[in-house]
Formats: C-alpha cells, structure tokens, sequence
C-alpha cells in the first residue's frame, strides 16, 4: 500500500503520487490489459513508490512558535504536496526522483493566517506554493531551483466554507479551499449550483479554478470560472483586499481579471463571491456521428455561431470516440447537450442537429427533454454514447497512471485557435508530435484529439498523446513531446493553454506568447505585491 | 453660428462645445419651450460661445519638424479638443470658463506615428491626452493641473480603417480610431456588424469604447465591449505589443483586461480584433406596463435570471417613461425585444412576458416575428413604445445642451448594484439625490431612473436629474450633486460606474472603490509602461 492520507470527507485514502484515490486505481492486471493496447510498454508495472524510500529529511526553516499550529513537517504531508498530478509528476514520483519535497506545510485557517504565514516567509525568504487539491497537470505546485531557504506548501483546504448566500442574486461567499463536492454540497440544500465541473472536480478548488482560470461545465458562452466571479478577496504580502460584489461595472481595469490566472504569484485568493445556477429542470442531448472530421469541424462551426449555447459541445475524433465508447466503426462524434431552468430545450437540440445534418452528420433519436425534476448530474445528457463518454472522462486520469506504471509516455494537452486555424491545427499536431514521439521512443504513438469548447470565433482541442517510453527515461520523452507540442501551437498562433494554466512547464511557451508590454505590467505588479518575491516563484515570471 | 468643424463623413457642422451636430442643436425656441419644463430656468438662453472669444494663445511646445506634419495649433481645432461632452463640460463652454485648452492636436497615421508622439512628449514632459470621438461624460479627454510643460491632444480619428475581416471565424481588425457609423460602414457590405450600439454612437470611436469599457447593444450576457474583444495592439511608451488572436485562453491574467477600462493612461489602443455578429433575422419586441415600480423590478430580475437572454430589456420609470412618450399615465414601462440570427424568438419573448405578467405586468401586443431580412437596425423592436424611447434617447444629449443654454443642471450617472441592493438604491438616489438638488439650487428636482443592462446577481441603473440652477454657478451645483450622487451610491456599494468609464469626475469615489492591491498593481504598471507619467495624469491615477 503506498503512502497515503485519508480523505476526511469519504474516508478513502487519497495517493500520494498519483491521481485521486489509492483505492480506485487499477491493479497490476489492469494495468498489463492497458499496457497491451500500446506496443512496447513494460510486461510488468512498476512498483507502487513509497514515501518511506524518498529519505525526506529535516525542514530547512522553522517558524515561530505563533505559527507552529498551522505548520507540519510530517514527510507524508510533505511528499503529497511536492507536485501536482502531470504525467511529469506521476512518472517522477513512480522512478523515486519526485520534485523538490516541500520544508512544510500548513493549513491557514483565515486570512489573518495567511498573511502571518506570508509575512514570515517574505522575512525569511521562504517560498510559498499555494496548493489547493494539488491537481496541477502544469508543474504549477512544486517549487524549482535554488533561491529561497526553504519550501512551504500553503494548503488551503482548511478554508473550506460556504460563509454566505444569497439567494435573492443567486451567489455565494465561498473560502478558496473548497473542494468541488466540498462546496456543492453545502449549496444543493438551497437549490443552487456552482456547475462548475472540471474533470478534476473532485480533486481541486474554487482557490485553484480561480488561479488557474480553470475551463468547466459550459461548452458555449460562459466556458471559464472567471464568468461566475462577482468579487474576489487576495491576501498579498503588501496587504489584504476584496474587490466589491458587483454584477458588472465599468471602474478601470477589472480589479478581479489581474488576480484570475495569477497562479498564486501575485498573492493569495481567500475567497470569492460566485454567481450560482439554479439546477436545470429541461436537458435533452444527443450525439451525431460524421464520417469526415473536417465535415463535423464545420458542424460544430455553426452550431458555436449561432445562438443555440448548448451546455455541450464535445467533439471526438475517431480515437478518441472509440476510446470512450462513443463509437467503434471510425466515426467522429459530435455529443450535445442542453439544458435550461427556465423553458424547454427539445426546439434548440432539434435546431443544432439540423445544423450537424446538413455537414453531414448522422444523428441519433435524440433523448427527449422530460422537464425532469432538478438534478445534480454532473453531464448534459443521457444516450448512449453521452454515457459512456461521461465515465470514461471521469477515469481517464487513473488509467493515465496505470499506462505510467507500464513505463508509457502520457501527455494531454489543450489550446485554443481561432477557426480560421482549426483544421491546419488539428492536422500538424497529430502528424509533428506524433513524429516527435515516434523519434524519442522508436514506438508508434497514439494522438486523439476532442474539441472541449467552442466559441463563434474559434475553438479549444484537447489533445492526448500515448506512447510506449524509453525505460527510466520518460521524463526526457515527455519533455521532448510537450517542446513539439508547444512548437506546433506557437507556429499555428493557438494558446499555450486554454483552461490547464502556465505552470513551469508551459513558461517557455506562455513568454513567447504574452506581449511584451503586458510583460512589464505584470513584472511591476508582482514586484509591488510581492516585494520578496516568496510567491510560487517560476510560475508566469522569473 | 458657433466655431465648429465640419465632419468630413457627413459634411455637417460639428459643435466644439455641446454635443454632435452643431445644425442638430435646439433653436432658441425650442430651447426656451424646454426650460418651461423645469421651474426657475432662466427666461432666454445663454449665447452659443465662440472659439474667438476663449483668447488662445500660441502653444507651450513645439514638436521637432519631423512630427510637424501631424500636429496642428489651430485654436479651433484646439477648443474642440478641450473636454469631453459631460454637462460639466457645455455648462463651462456656455459660461466661457473652458478647461485648459490643450496647446496641440496630432492625428497620427499609424502605430509608429504614435509611438514617435509618445517619444517627443515623454522628454518634453507634454501630456498626452488620447481621444477618440471627445463623448466622454467623466472628464476624462480633458487636462487638470500644472505638472507638465504642455498638453497635447492625441486624436486618433485618422486611423479609422477595418484593416482585415475573417468571415469563417466572423472578426475584424479594426484601427481604433475608427467612429462608430465609420466601422459600421465597412463591415456592412461583408454582411457583419459588431452591433455595439452606445447613445455616443455617432460620435466615439472603438478605441474610446475599449479604454472605457462601454456599455452596448446588448442588455444582458455579453452587455460590454470587453466580451467582443480577440486581441489588442497597444501602443505604450515603454513600447508596442499584441496579444494573440484567440478566441480564449487561460494563459496568465488576461492582457487585455488590463489595458480594457485603462482611459488611456497605460497606453494608446491602436488597434483590435473585435468578435463580429451576422445582422439578425429575427426580431420581435414588446412593452410592458406596470402600476408598481418595485413589481416591476422583480419582473426584470425574472426575466434576468431565466436564460432567456433578451437582447433589450430596458425598464423606464414613470418619469422617463413619460419623457420618452413610451407611457402618460404613471405607468412603469419594460421594454422587450429579441433578436436573433438563427432562430425564431417569439417563443422567447412569449415566454419572458409570461414572466412579467406574473409580476403584474400589462403587456401590449407583441410585434410578431417576422423574420425579416437583416437589417441595420438600431434598436431592438417596432412597437410604438420602443420606437418612442429609441428616438429620445438619440434626441436626449441634444436636449439636455438645450436645457444647459437654460441655465439648468443636468446629470447623468450610471451603476450597478446585486439585486439585493437594487430597490433600496434607487430610493435612495431618488430622494438623496433629489434633496442635494434642492438644497444646492433652491428648485425642485427631476430624477428619473432607468435599467440598461440587468444580469442574473444584479442590474444596472441609469439616472438623469435635472434642476434649475443657480446662475453663474452651474459648475459647483453640478458637483455638489455629484458628491452627493457618488455618496449614495457608495454607502449602497454600488459601483462609480457601469459603463461611463472614471475619468476625473468619479476619481475620489473609484479610488475608495478599488482594492488596494489592486492599486497597488496598477500604479506600478502604470509607472512600468509611463515612466515619464505623461499618458492621461489624472484618470485613474496620480
């Protein structure tokens, strides 16, 4: 059994090095069937790692005995919070050369504690990582190099209350630290939803959705965390403020935009004002298959231009359909869903499907909108291939370090390009980092791709890449497809990220992308806001 | 005849002093006929005031030869670059007490031009006012106090090209200096339209609408210029970048944020790739009457709350109903319209009067949808109501020129609030408002309250008051009713403004507003991007 803490909300144990749950990982027959469907893995999976075996040794910096209460040195705590959930970090923690172990962590309990924390680290020239669920696939909770006297994991998981609503504006006042099922749950009582569900859901916060402007339930219209911020309150080390709870407002530039996507370098969100939904009452999806993937581009090109905003709009490529259930006879699948509080849905479904028909898509018997009673179903629909689709985006994480634990080459990776872009896009990233890791493996790798969401003006694909790796060297593949991955989207002018963060391991990418002049801004600011520069050093800057 | 210039799109006079068209004004008559509306006004209007009668002398500075050919010191063009157009402003022409009148105007050709301004200025200590069409209601194209050498206006009217439009990703790049009916124009023929439709329209430009984040076309979702935006290209005295074109992207805090709502004191907006829409098909309005005006906001909150998305859903009190003629007989009027260029929006306007009948709202007859060709209509309906008020409202900013010639005081301020705060707001200003009124000018006020754009947590309301003022001291009557305005809506922590941007006028208030880190971060990446602090002192900042 490998080192784990157990979840205080469902008593599983939670890994320490991989995704989610000890107990929902696969087992070692399971993770042979995986390593089967990719030519040139391991015959037999590598060894659970064990914190015991990391040699974690004293913390380089102690508090005062006012913070001692906050603070542990335990090497469970310590080893749990050395990265986040990357392939890179998984594959690192299974060879035993996990990141830089975190000195400390501690468990602020209120804002005053975070600046207590903050003021001593700044004096101290203590790094502090702010760690929400640790779900990073980005490299944005560990600390790299050499110029801080010691790591603080800042885990804001202690903060994890619904302090307010407001059911006349329909928002809350919710802590940072609040795990997905953590906050749903004290909202359902009153009927109301955050709906946001990353595929991280259950395994990341508010705090973290907001630092890392994570993408989440709205495949149209409102696709991030930052629509659903009606105010923000950040603790920095040069002082603690909120902006005000407005629905809009024109005063400067957007006080909250700075902080969204700051990635815990510019000071730390303690709590936000979210705009909540009512639980839809009216769903109806359904799912078209296309037998040209560049056909179904433009079905979903006209489905996102018009005004139809379904809640879903996922489109699969024939891996990836496969992969999932969706489809097993090569087709493309485009799966829609939508869903509404307030009026029927079956009109604006037949619509976009219509749509779909007329790019050559073949739609099945849509489900009928019921006008069921509110629900907290986390998906936009019920058919078949939506079903099955929903589960397997649920367990791919685990069976991601099931393909680690057979020595394969994991990467996903997300952008997003203006249409005009789409198609080429597409194309060169299946053929440049399917080369790429075909010259640092000799393997054949796998590169499915789905559209996550989808504007008027463009699109965001999702990428994942599979390949058998160079045994004890797949940190150096990974590394050699993400520097591909990244080249592509740097020549095909599509972002970084979409919804996965900066990190440290986008940096490169993320400098070449920001404008220069935004580059300065963001320097002074984190110079003014941060004057020790102690703040999740090498995210975004320096 | 006043000093005026001629437009060169239109061949009509434009007015240096009040608003657009200087053939537009009220005659005389029509302004005494106005006066008679508002006890205490003076018994003729005050002279149009002349450029010749302001004694301009020559300028403070002189650009080097190499930028001679875009700077001129025509005092005309001078005195027209003054102010803004805010009541504040006219009353100060009228009364011949302008603000400074800045020593040159530059109409700079091209991002170079610009940056070379910006140069010249930074070593001489010439501030640098950007501006656009000159609408701005909040001070903010004018210059107050003595830090610098000399001012120079930066009008930005010569670029004013749609330099590309992207019809399969439906966006244009648009130079910034480009007037509303100027872009609008050059999309037409391609069948787009960026639909941004402010009471300004004719008279400001895109990239005055991004340096202040203008409100638009639309009343709910995307109500804000900022929703439009794909990239900018942003000229700085610290130099010149572009963010990417995308059509999102969770890499770091949004460049654009920063620089959207900046009033010109961050850097000059050059450029933008703006998102497009096709002109709708369809199109069906209606109005509503209600007996009480509180009903009636629980009306417009349902209707804001369902996902309806009405594209104008403006409610009018019974003064600003009666003044627009949409209502005689005390009635509170909500005014409805949908649009659309895929569906039909009956069923959704069907359904919202629903709503506001259960509520207690009368609803005449709808326009019936006819799905019409595309039109390049500017408002959102048909019926006699909407008709009405869309008329008055492009009428209102003449009127109230006429209204100043009569000696009164006339203001305009905008907000938002969350829903919870809304009723007792707006009584509040009414009365607090009102009160400060009397007490400055001795006459009974006019305040009349309207909702522009409403959200799910929260709606924002528009206010006019009107008063006769004391002669001769229409100036300080005018800010003693603004410290009162921005008074009230502080306490109601309702937002310094929705969509009229800060400028000078609202700085005391948006600076006990913002955060302080927020402040914090601005001031330092005001002094990264402007060390010479030559780019719009005093707005915002400084």
């Amino acid at each position: 059994m490998p080192a784990t803490a157990t979840d205080p909300r469902t008593a599983r144990p939670r890994s320490w090095w991989g995704w989610g749950y000890a107990d929902a990982h696969p087992d070692d027959a399971e993770c042979v069937a995986l390593g089967a469907l990719l030519p040139g893995t391991l015959a037999r999976p590598l060894p659970l790692p064990r914190v015991a075996d990391l040699s974690i040794g004293g913390p380089a910096a102690t508090p005062p005995a006012s913070l001692a209460h906050l603070v542990t040195a335990d090497p469970e705590e310590r080893a749990a919070h050395a990265m986040g959930k990357a392939y890179r970090d998984v594959i690192r923690a299974l060879r035993g050369r996990p990141g830089r172990i975190p000195d400390l962590v501690a468990r602020p309990g209120g804002d005053q504690d975070v600046a207590d924390l903050l003021d001593w680290a700044g004096e101290n020239a203590v790094a502090v990582i702010p760690f929400g669920g640790g779900s990073s696939v980005v490299g944005g909770v560990e600390y790299r190099g050499d110029a801080h006297r010691a790591v603080l994991s800042l885990d804001l998981t202690a903060m994890d209350r619904v302090l307010e609503i407001d059911t006349t504006g329909r928002s809350a006042l919710i802590q940072a630290g609040a795990l997905g099922p953590v906050l749903e749950g004290q909202l359902r009582p009153r009927g109301l939803t955050l709906r946001h569900f990353p595929q991280s859901f259950e395994f990341s916060t508010l705090g973290g959705w907001l630092a890392t402007r994570a993408g989440g339930h709205y495949a149209t219209v409102h696709t991030h965390i930052d629509d659903f911020v009606q105010s923000l309150r950040v603790v920095t080390p040069a002082g603690t403020g909120a902006s005000w709870r407005l629905p809009a407002s024109g005063a400067g530039p957007s006080p909250d935009r700075l902080f969204l996507g700051s990635e815990g370098s510019l000071g730390v969100i303690t709590e936000a004002w979210m705009r909540l939904q009512e639980r839809p009452r009216h769903k109806a999806a359904a799912s078209v298959a296309f037998a040209d993937f560049h056909r179904a581009l433009d079905a979903v090109r006209a489905i996102a231009q018009s005004d139809l905003a379904p809640a879903n709009c996922r489109l699969l490529d024939p891996g990836e359909a496969l992969l999932s259930g969706a489809s097993h006879d090569g087709s493309t699948v485009l799966v829609l869903g939508f869903e509404s509080a307030t009026t029927r849905v079956d009109a604006r479904l037949e619509t976009a499907l219509d749509l779909a028909r007329a790019h050559g898509g073949r739609g099945e018997a849509p489900t009928a909108d019921r006008g069921e009673a509110p629900t907290a179903d986390r998906g936009a629909g019920a058919d078949a291939a939506v079903g099955s689709w929903r589960s397997a985006f649920l367990r791919m994480p685990y069976l991601r370090d099931g393909l680690a634990r057979m020595g394969a080459v994991v990467d996903t990776f997300e952008t997003a390009a203006t249409w005009d872009r789409i198609p080429a896009l597409i194309d060169a990233v299946r053929a440049e980092v399917g080369a790429a890791a075909l010259k640092a493996t000799g393997h054949p790798a796998t590169v499915n791709c789905r559209l996550t969401h989808v504007y008027p003006d463009g699109a965001a694909p999702y990428f994942t890449v599979a390949v058998a790796g160079r045994p004890g060297d797949e940190v150096q593949v990974w590394d050699d497809i993400k520097a591909a991955a990244s080249d592509v989207l740097h020549r095909h002018r599509a972002t970084v990220t979409h919804h996965h963060a900066v990190g440290r391991d986008h940096r490169p990418a993320y400098d070449r992308q920001r404008p220069e002049p935004f580059a300065l801004a963001l320097r002074a600011a984190k110079h003014a806001l941060d004057p020790h520069h102690v703040l999740n050093p090498g995210v975004l800057l320096g």
